[in-house]
């Protein structure tokens, strides 16, 4: 399968480059947030964490760490999505071989100011539910307020790439011989027991939902 | 304490900024990767995953995801490195009022290619040891050849800040009655067993350096 644009072909280590939809979507659906980087009035990059969750072909972005990005982005401006997935370290025989395992998703493209009500509520749904699978439907619903005060943008994931590394360390010929130990240590992020808020109404158990996290790891 | 500079001052949820150095410091030391921003020719930015490692108050960034991006940083232009270690999802009983607690930091500087072979030398071995303490000395030291095959970049940490959200939910007033779960689900980059390479000479056993990843957690 062919890049969808020169920008965001794999050139180095081509061979780890994926443009298969399914892999992309997977790599995004898996990561509970990616980093967004935008070019600024005074031309520098700036980078920074934000909350996403994607319907079919859009990327939605939100969360008060984008914020600054958000009411930064200019119309018409190129932003860059990054998602990343740590999945290990790999020891190889040699300093120059190690390596990490991972799975990431680069996305180009123009974002968009979301300003419809319906669409932005849509978002802030596929957005909780994508953090919290069923959370949506448990908590207080938002308010119109809430709604109006909340920024979220769109990315199309039209200009998409993945690169993943996986498998072990591929060390030199004549370095399998050395008795260094090699392999790889598996990374990955876990959840662990909720801690329920202090303020909780009396007797009200752990949801099915939030336990499924954990379960689930994450 | 102040921001080094407006541009990495945190303006949204200004409370959770920090500009304390032991604070950036802590931050990019725990975090095993960081998205670096960079603006392309075309002017639209890139972000990529790349393995750094702190000297003092230097980054260096090494890696072949980092490749693309450290060949084509312009001498001169302006990076952003952003770090982000993600420690819970946080459950409202609205859900305006979910958060992420996680810990950022936020460099932009103008990076330097590191041409000099000691230098590079002494950057490959913080990286190496970065990722796992104690490796660079158990394994097959590098040769002059891949000194110079690899590409490595340094930034000054000298315009840095810190994003900080830690905690439980701050849900509406009115809300704290409401009989809905809310609290903190823990999450954690966690190593686990190492799988050995399948070509390991026989009987080399699991060093301790190796078993320390896992034991201490990343």
């Amino acid at each position: 399968m062919e890049a969808p644009s020169k920008r965001v072909q794999v050139k180095r280590a081509a061979e780890r480059g994926n443009y298969d939809r399914a892999t992309i979507e997977a790599i995004l659906d898996e990561a509970l947030i990616c980093h967004v980087g935008i070019v600024t009035d005074e031309g520098h990059p700036v980078v920074i964490p934000v909350i996403h969750a994607r319907d079919g072909n859009t990327l939605y972005m939100h969360g008060s760490p984008a914020s600054r990005l958000l009411r930064t982005m200019k119309p018409g401006a190129e932003i860059c999505l990054t998602a990343t997935l740590l999945d290990g370290i790999v020891v190889a025989r040699s300093a120059f071989h190690h390596s990490m395992n991972y799975r990431s998703v680069v996305v180009i493209g123009t974002a968009r100011i979301v300003d419809d009500p319906a669409e932005k509520l849509a978002a802030l749904e596929l957005v909780t539910d994508h953090v919290i699978p069923g959370r949506w439907a448990e908590c207080r619903p938002v308010t119109e307020k809430e709604i109006k005060g909340t920024l979220v943008a769109a990315l199309s994931l039209g200009e998409a790439s993945a690169k993943i590394r996986s498998g072990g360390p591929v060390d030199d010929d004549a370095d399998y011989e050395l008795p260094i130990w090699a392999g790889v240590i598996p990374l990955a992020l876990q959840a662990s027991d909720p801690v329920p808020d202090g303020r909780l109404v009396d007797g009200v158990p752990l949801p099915d939902h939030v336990a499924a996290v954990v379960d689930g790891g994450h």
